[in-house]
């Protein structure tokens, strides 16, 4: 079984590939964040999102704390398979701000982006700034 | 003049950051590569989205040799300011096998997006190989 077989994604020196996460539904780009080829496989196993943390080394399920899961519809490469779409209903919001997109702010600052949740309810700050 | 006021982006450690280009009337992703602050510059100067090209280590303006431009509706920045979302209204198509978006495949290889041109006839494939 050779790494062609088991991935036709060209992950980087680090292992990784950029991931866009997209709603299936409304086209709204949800976040982008990094793949490795284990988040991928567990992607493909469960039908769910799973990143790789590049801060905590580690793999990750979107929504894992704080509920807001991924669900897969679609998972597609760019020409040069060093990118990779996932298309997904995306339960709650997709940004630990609060808002449904991670891009819910002009690069001149302007909140354009729509608020689903509040934060402090979803999340425990105070594990977060322990760890 | 500080970094910040110049540019409130967190650039990574080879000053760059993923930008992912978005068709802004139908929402399609077209395409993801990375941004320099030059690059980045040039774009909100010009209104045509420009990026920096790794492989050759230089500013690229996206469709200067395709003609397949990319006018920039609106520049949207991540949570953590280390990814962009270029809006653009595409001319032609992004990428340069044909296709209208780069995700034009799924990961099982079946092909899902719509080719809009023939690169043949746009790119000058020998003067690419040559160089």
């Amino acid at each position: 079984m050779t790494a062609d077989h088991t991935s036709p994604v060209n992950f980087n020196e680090n292992g990784l590939v950029p991931a866009i996460a997209q709603d299936a539904e409304s086209g709204e780009v949800l976040m982008l964040a990094y793949v490795s080829a284990e988040a991928l496989d567990r992607t493909k196993e469960t039908g769910r999102a799973h990143y790789y943390s590049r801060s905590q080394e580690a793999l990750w399920e979107k929504g894992a704390t704080s509920g807001h899961t991924q669900r897969i519809e679609e998972i597609r490469v760019d020409c040069d398979r060093d990118a990779i779409l996932y298309l997904v209903e995306q339960t709650g919001g997709a940004c630990h701000t609060g808002y449904h997109s991670c891009f819910f702010r002009r690069i001149d600052d302007e909140t354009v982006g729509e608020k689903v949740f509040d934060p402090e309810t979803v999340y425990d700050w105070d594990r977060w700034l322990r760890t």
